[in-house]
């Protein structure tokens, strides 16, 4: 009886990890209850978001904190762990996790171990992309977009440069299959609806494109489905752009494959996922950059280790197909495993996980969507009440039901939010890049940023009373420029423009008065800097 | 009748500004659509925050957004402005404010000021507090507050070392006043019911403590009100230490006059607040940081320049007293000072300002306020009844009515929620203070910044396998500590306390990586550097 529990350690709060834990908790009550069993999940937040409602954020009809849940009162028996987790060592049978509030890291030793870290959007290898589009995946994502479309509405409304008010109504959506289509239409109803309170914007102004490297949208269903999806969207005023690649972005533009660009200030992409650093460094076989299990779910040569969800390459017993990274898989896929860690621990045999979908749905906006359900095709009306009924049946929670139903019901009368949210901001130092030939800053302007180039070269330029401009000087990596708008206060002395591709570090006012003020030898370097080129 | 328009220009979006706007739009309703009269109001956030309902957003019995209302909605005839206002000129009648994505600083020309920029949060001359209390003011600080509350009980959750936990369970207010006692009663309601959603944390560990630097709370209402509060919040669990000052603050613990400490992770302070800086830049005249004004809110010296609201000091026509600085005040302000500027436009005599207040009111926490209304004291459920009743026809909108009203319907049955909403984390720099004797960081600790001495003065330890420490070195202004953690991803190799009252910059590893990873004068003075503490 003094034996130490049997703890299982699940790692990921997505619809696997949630899931998995919520099984076990089922299914070992007694154990858990006796102590002879403890559950532990570690997850980044302390919620998990119901991604299908993700795109209703944006626009507000749901209210921000309804399309997640707390795990905690999902998963009453179990340890939350509110960490990122850094390092997994298999050998030892440990995880550890970062610090909280001290800074003594966490160490968590496992007997079971479900791996359910799901995949991360990656934008390695396509320039600016990291630096300037908005990802879609986390709540955070879909408030950040949902900011960004109010902003460029509010300085739109001001802004008296025609170009640049071209850009800043412009929003473009990187991606056609679900994810970027529900994105998209959320996004077109509501920067429309929204700019009628903006005196000075003309909703016939307002771009919303949609750039899809297909020739039709919604690849995961039925053509003639992703055609209707087609209709409505244009029909409603997006634009899309078929067989067309994003390619990279600066501030101010979404670069395509082939030369094109599109000026815009709103770039999201949808696109890019790649396989969890964390799992990519295991010493564990993988397939396609996901964890290969086998037909039960267990990770091959490690016993007690176990894979679901999208971090993981689960082939169906029956198809012998690869499952889709869909939410339903990983919700069954959680049950097997819990299942069969059950009949692990009571020397039972496991079973063989296979799961057929049920279907496949996709929201449109405002009272359309498409559906296929049982091998049935349904789109519109019908399709958007079975959308919402499913998935406010799905949506774990008595009170997330409540509240979500009663958003779509105050959602048919209210005008929506358009209220920015603005988080505090921080004394920050961010990447940038530019293209070969664009300006940085022009000689007038304000000055907020110091640059320090990374990567490229740029070209100083000082311009005489008759507009002509002389180049001043070139700088390479770890040449700084903008030095002087910052300690002076005066506006910037010169236009500075990149010449090649550059890749550039911007330290803001606050973070550069900070550090240097503080830093003797910094001080000093910036100073005998700014003496040379005075 | 191709004369230029008069342009009204008001800064601020509290009370007085938009009720300036809503006034304006309504009296020159005429001029405005004829052409001959511009609004225009510079606004930080482009909604207005709706002060009495703030303190329900920490426990979230309000959603988000719901206590905000956008200002483009409730003056729809205004130009909107949302930017920082960076300085005002009175004598070119010019304003300049902050730039939006652009880099170009945005000028307004104005014949008409309102000055209705309130005031600031101010904690200067005491340590720790700029740093580590949470002010109480905006709708930031409100989430910031909600959040970090929640981020203590996910902590304490899981921690082990009984002094941290008790730390991180005890919650402190400073300011007896009315936001700090209805932000103290929706603190201490909201910790104690999302307790139960934490399998390790026992609701009897939580400590709610109220400072407060009179004998009894609430001094805005008659002593009686104030003793009721007093009782209804002891009862419900809140500790008040009177007479009591809070004089700084470290990362953990509130430090009080006379030399006291309360041990916690969670500081809030209602109690400063001092002249906006802008105001006091202005060549005006003052009076207790305010700016002064004539009967009719006009600003002596400069035709044309009116003040209402927090930033103005206004004297009652009738009795000659200095308005407080209420919003009930503010709305009549503004209404006189619309009126007033109407009545120059036309050549008409302007009116002098006299308002008495109906009432005052407390809320305190679930089905209890306090409140004085027309002299007569009320108590108990009554005044909690008034509280809601009067707000919510006071709360400007339909659809924030009706979304407050649903908020506090769902109230009645749902759970509070426990989401913590983060938001993204950017590469960043930050102040931190320490008291003399504090311990900054162990050897063994795992690290995540690099700090620079700014003042005071550190000394670095180093342990022996007897837990002897020996001092290695002492550090002042300047010199820098840390480094080594970061830039080889082991635990801190020594200990470091502060020996005076020392004030560093902390880097974080993001910020350190990037900033010294491309300058090469600073990665070959942290080169040596680390070379030579080898």
């Amino acid at each position: 009886m003094s034996q130490r529990p049997t703890r299982i350690l699940i790692l990921g709060g997505g619809f696997g990890g949630v899931y998995t834990a919520l099984t076990l908790e089922k299914l070992l009550k007694r154990e858990i209850r006796r102590g002879d069993v403890e559950l532990g999940l570690v997850s980044r937040e302390n919620y998990m978001v119901f991604q299908p409602m993700l795109p209703e954020v944006i626009s507000g009809s749901i209210g921000i904190l309804d399309t997640i849940t707390p795990i905690r009162r999902l998963c009453p028996n179990t340890n939350l762990y509110t960490r990122t987790v850094e390092s997994i060592d298999l050998n030892h049978r440990s995880v550890s996790s970062t610090a909280g509030f001290g800074s003594r890291q966490h160490h968590l030793h496992y007997d079971h171990l479900v791996l359910a870290l799901g995949n991360v959007t990656s934008f390695a290898g396509q320039p600016g992309l990291a630096e300037y589009a908005l990802p879609f995946k986390y709540l955070g994502d879909a408030l950040a977009l949902r900011n960004r479309t109010i902003q460029t509405l509010e300085e739109a409304d001001i802004e008296q440069d025609p170009e640049i008010r071209r850009a800043l109504l412009t929003f473009v959506v990187a991606g056609g299959g679900f994810s970027g289509v529900e994105a998209v239409a959320e996004l077109n109803d509501f920067v429309r609806a929204a700019a009628a309170s903006f005196r000075n914007v003309d909703r016939r102004e307002i771009r919303v494109v949609l750039v899809h490297a297909g020739r039709v949208i919604l690849p995961e269903l039925p053509a003639s489905l992703g055609q209707f999806a087609q209709t409505i969207l244009m029909k409603r005023g997006v634009e899309i752009r078929f067989e067309t690649l994003l390619a990279g972005a600066t501030a101010d533009a979404a670069l395509l494959q082939g030369g094109d660009r599109i000026a815009t200030r709103t770039l999201v992409s949808t696109v890019p996922s790649g396989p969890n650093p964390l799992i990519a460094m295991l010493p564990l076989k993988m397939e396609r950059g996901r964890v290969a299990v086998d037909p039960t779910l267990a990770v091959p040569d490690y016993p007690g280790v176990w894979a679901v969800g999208d971090c993981a390459a689960i082939r169906d017993a029956k198809t012998g197909e690869l499952c889709p990274p869909t939410a339903q898989h990983a919700t069954r896929e959680a049950q097997c495993v819990a299942r069969n860690i059950m009949a692990t621990l009571r020397g039972e045999a496991r079973r063989a996980f296979s799961f057929q979908a049920l279907g496949k749905m996709g929201a449109l906006g405002r009272r359309s969507a498409v559906a296929e359900i049982f091998g049935l095709k349904v789109s519109g009306f019908l399709a958007w009440w079975l959308w919402r009924t499913i998935y406010l049946a799905k949506l774990p929670g008595l009170d997330r039901k409540i509240r979500v139903a009663t958003d779509w019901t105050l959602d048919l009368v209210l005008k929506p939010d358009i209220v920015q949210l603005k988080t505090e901001r921080v004394p920050g130092v961010r990447r940038e890049y530019f293209e070969p030939g664009q300006v940085i800053f022009r000689e007038g302007d304000h000055g907020e940023w110091l640059y320090v180039v990374r990567e490229g070269e740029v070209e100083v330029l000082k311009g005489d009373a008759a507009g002509q401009e002389t180049p001043l000087r070139r700088l390479g990596p770890g040449e700084c420029f903008g030095e002087i708008a910052l300690v002076s206060d005066r506006p910037r002395s010169a236009t500075v423009r990149a010449v090649s591709a550059t890749n550039v570090l911007a330290v803001d006012r606050e973070a550069f008065q900070a550090l240097f003020a503080t830093l003797p030898p910094l001080r000093g370097f910036f100073e005998s800097l700014i003496e040379t080129r005075r």
